[in-house]
């Protein structure tokens, strides 16, 4: 997906937001929005939003010397989507269609999100979200694609959301690859969080390399690249990774909450939809 | 009131809303984010908003050659008020205390408001502030200085929303001079719209010589300034009016709607909250 006009308020926005999570120096956090709008002229539109917000959320560390300013809020997301974990796990067992169940509720911890303005529960948004439907619900071919691959690359996203990914991966119960972030952006999870919540029990964790909200695949290391380009199917989670990849051929079923008018608009579906888009399938 | 961090980011997406409705060339659109983001570092955050974004507004004249994007806007606005003015006559008629509930009308009006974000719909809203209380409510203060001035200053806001201060300014029932900006900026009232709802009825019209969405006073004329300087009372509409004047000691009284968070912070009131305050009481 390209960087629309839209964008270029959010990123200042994000800038403030968390600019403010990361110094309470009203002079740091001005310098930033300083440079994030002398960015603006340079901005290469054809690139994704993830391309581009990497290059604020670098701005933001550079500024502050913060290098991981959410490490823990990303703790407290874990803890509190651990501890629905069971429950969740009791609801899959006595599910019709746990894949589909394990689907939905890996999208709704999508919504742990701290790059999008929205504020959020964790505990009441997921629970909530068993009801409802998906509004593209590829699942068939998912669940085809799923059975017949032998190589599944799973993208990670936001921390906490990653405690749902587990779930899913337990569900879906062959060998994965999970991926993630090199070093941290924003709450999307590293090495650090993806063992935090031993995902290593069902998934081989890898690095993709990159430090973008997202997999911009220019950024990412050759041994992931590798991975990536082997894969039978790629589980994309959240908007970053729907961001980066959109607009490639790779065999990919995006997982996603459409949190933005911009990204709803760009799928074509109303805002906060609930997506499990098909990537070969895309119009 | 200063210009707090929180405003850069609006004034980008103000910039970005009102460029798109200036014109729809994307790169003109483009070419003001570009300019609007060169301006951050360089913006006296110790100035009024309305002194910032008047900056901003006048960039996006200048791209688009655009100089009044908002006239069809402004009698649509007017047109509707308008509508609603007979019934809100017979309201006043009936009403137990008619100053009041004409103050309440008035605050009401200040919806129409294209400088924020907000969306509204002026029957359902007006109507509805009806049942609403004050926030801050100055109203004795107010009755008392209307009853024993001569010299009373009213200061224009928004073009559809001075149908609705017409009805104050009759209740008042007073010889009032009633400001319009002296260019068009946004949505505000010039006194091309001041006349087109034939304000001059029941007041004289006024510029106070000002581009900008405020009573920014080091850009008004000096025959402004005299009565401004003269007036043993000013009944200042909206947030423009509120921002750029809440940092002076003239015998004020501010009707406005809080439609910000940064707005409503600095006031040190619930967002959205409807307000009658004497700058005199100001704390």
């Amino acid at each position: 997906m390209k960087t629309y006009l839209d964008c270029i308020p959010c990123f200042m926005e994000q800038a403030l937001r968390v600019g403010r999570l990361s110094t309470e120096n009203e002079g740091e956090i001005k310098e930033i929005l300083d440079n994030v709008g002398d960015m603006i002229k340079d901005l290469p539109m054809e690139s994704s939003p993830p391309e581009i917000s990497m290059r604020v959320y670098d701005k933001i560390k550079q500024v502050t010397g913060n290098e991981d300013p959410f490490e823990d809020v990303k703790i407290d997301h874990i803890k509190k989507a651990q501890k629905l974990y069971p429950h969740m796990k009791d609801i899959l067992e006595e599910s019709d269609d746990s894949l589909l169940d394990a689907v939905k509720l890996s999208i709704a911890g999508n919504i742990i999100d701290l790059g999008v303005s929205k504020t959020f529960n964790i505990e009441e948004d997921i629970l909530k979200s068993l009801h409802l439907e998906l509004t593209i619900k590829d699942f068939e071919d998912f669940k085809n694609k799923i059975n017949t691959s032998k190589n599944i690359l799973y993208l990670g996203d936001n921390s906490g959301e990653a405690v749902f990914d587990k779930l899913l991966i337990e569900e879906i119960g062959k060998p994965i690859d999970f991926a993630v972030r090199e070093k941290p952006i924003i709450n999307d999870i590293t090495k650090k969080e993806a063992e935090m919540i031993k995902m290593d029990e069902v998934a081989d964790i890898i690095s993709s390399g990159t430090s973008a909200p997202g997999t911009v695949l220019n950024t990412c290391n050759a041994e992931f690249i590798d991975v990536f380009e082997k894969a039978d199917v790629i589980i994309s989670k959240g908007q970053g990774n729907y961001e980066s990849l959109s607009g490639t051929d790779y065999p990919i079923f995006f997982l996603l909450k459409a949190k933005c008018d911009v990204i709803a608009r760009d799928i074509g579906v109303p805002e906060d939809s609930l997506i499990l888009m098909n990537n070969a399938k895309k119009s």
